[in-house]
């Protein structure tokens, strides 16, 4: 909200912060805007339709601050109990919660070098260190390198699965094994993209009183202008998250939220659909990425990560933007020649490889 | 969400929070509800015309970040700029990421004894000393014994005009003498319920670059539901809010609050007429509730703070809750014999003031 960079009236903190810098989200109509991974379907009707009601009735009442019947929907969708299931002003809010909850201690948080940089920036906020594993050459997390790093003692583990920006997934059986590793501390299963055919480690949280799973709305229920999303886990878990919650904000969801996300969570025929024609539409442009000399990590995300033997990725993105499709690179190090490509409609998909041609031609 | 009291998961910070309780928001149909001070009308037509719309253009996208419109018509509405307008997620946030951004620090941070009980919760949240300086036998701010204590070296300061619970208001000239007593840390004025007859201190906001005014769209918009609050102050304020709130959540506000919220702020015909509805029904209510024997503290919000002279107070709330009316008893030294009642509608009036006939003559 503003360029300034330091103030006297800034707590020694705040000062210190290196804040996250989200996909920019231009206000430019007619974009082929693959770089925030949004679904490029509209949400689900009956979301729209539960807004609308939820808008004509009580807008001036406090919402629910225990959000019992969306808790209630997603628990039965899981086959968990109500007390399982916490949910928050989009996952970043739940997982900014879950770092002050369970990792605020003198021991370092440990998280793969290559993965979704907010974690880094929570850290911050937090004031909890951060060790960083590499992710090896194929830019896989080395899940045996991490289970026996968490053994040594740590504050808690963070693992995308499946990991942003790679779109790589993790197997349960390795999950297991970390989750073993560490039964002191809390595992934290990050599954912002688990829908597009990852699999939910939800299966083995009868059996680890350590693991958190979040998943969010905004990817694959359509809905990341609704923000919502939530954490799964044993009741002891979950309480912690609410007690975090409750000493800052009693009421994060409202009333809209509340109705339109558990219309999106209730109707599971339009998930299971849509879920299938990002994946169909992920494999088709990946052939295409491919024929145009990208290599395409495999992906379980409604992404795609990819990079060009002969062409700098900055520049490929820069080329991009000037035809007016935007791609996400992120200048970091280890993946400063790739790129991340949502996966938008057929006819984004086809509006990028045309214009990927050209550039390549050109 | 549960009420587990200890995990060995919870960091030794999340184990030690005393969290906020909000006041009750009961299941039940046809309460009488002045428990929460909600506004007793729906809010603008015009809100629910802009959500209906919202809802059916785009919620699949990621919302504006910067909250560039609603941001806009604020400082419109405010005679202000852009840059000295923060928006959040209920005033709560706002306030929450203030105390992180401007207060943790060394030094206690000074606030009344009798205010928002939230006020503690959060300093205890980001490990802020808080020192309570008490409010006088009337239950007034000393203003002057708390701009004394601000000069001799505090993180900051915080008051709420009109105060809560009491409703009293604190007059421009106070709010002043506080600024000025400590030029080095911010002063951040809560003004919640200012909308209802009492003075904002916006207008000291071009003189003092220490000031923060927060407010709310809960309360005055009839938004309780909504979930929007703003801050105002010169940029290097806001500049420290958004650096917080871009290292804990990058879309706090979600595409539906944002335009209900900016089509709220535009409409100032209804806010005016509504305004001015409550302020005359609570001016009828005060003489109604002095004519039953109860003692009314003069009061410039959507409340009154009252107590009997014969009648314990919390007695007298279970009394009028077996009777469907709900007010807000306080468990809390020096106002355990005080009851607070929102401004309902006429009728909600009349039915709390019939129930309490009934009760003190039973």
């Amino acid at each position: 909200m503003s360029t300034l960079t330091s103030s006297p009236f800034w707590s020694p903190l705040a000062a210190g912060l290196s804040p996250y810098e989200p996909g920019e989200q231009p206000h430019i109509a007619d974009l082929v805007k693959l770089n925030t991974n949004e679904h490029p379907a509209a949400p689900s009707p009956r979301v729209v339709a539960a807004i609308t009601e939820a808008a004509r009735d009580g807008l001036q009442r406090y919402p629910d601050p225990e959000s019992t019947r969306l808790r209630g929907a997603i628990a039965r969708r899981h086959g968990l109990k109500p007390e399982q299931v916490f949910v928050g002003n989009g996952s970043d809010e739940v997982l900014g919660h879950a770092f002050l909850a369970f990792f605020q201690r003198p021991q370092p948080l440990l998280f793969p070098d290559v993965t979704y940089s907010f974690y880094r920036v929570w850290a911050q906020l937090h004031g909890i260190a951060a060790e960083l594993l590499p992710v090896d050459d194929g830019l896989r997390i080395d899940i045996d390198a991490l289970a026996q790093r968490a053994a040594q003692g740590c504050a808690g583990v963070v693992v995308a699965n499946p990991n942003a920006p790679t779109g790589i997934g993790l197997p349960l059986p390795a999950i297991a094994r970390l989750l073993r590793a560490c039964p002191d501390r809390v595992v934290l299963v990050d599954e912002a993209y688990v829908d597009f055919g990852g699999e939910s480690a939800t299966a083995l949280i009868d059996a680890h009183p350590n693991l958190l799973v979040v998943q969010t709305l905004s990817k694959s229920r359509a809905l990341a202008g609704l923000r919502v999303g939530f954490a799964l886990g044993q009741a002891g878990l979950i309480a912690g998250l609410a007690r975090v919650k409750n000493s800052f904000n009693s009421y994060p969801l409202d009333r809209l939220a509340q109705a339109g996300a558990q219309a999106a969570i209730e109707d599971e025929d339009w998930f299971a659909r849509q879920c299938r024609e990002v994946m169909n539409t992920r494999e088709g442009l990946t052939l295409q990425l491919e024929d145009l000399g990208f290599q395409v990590l495999p992906s379980q995300a409604n992404f795609v990560f990819v990079r060009h033997p002969a062409r700098d990725a900055r520049e490929l993105a820069a080329a991009l933007r000037a035809r007016a499709v935007l791609v996400r690179h992120f200048r970091q190090p280890r993946i400063e020649q790739w790129l991340r490509i949502s996966i938008g409609s057929r006819a984004q998909c086809a509006a990028l490889v045309e214009a990927l041609q050209a550039i390549l031609e050109g």
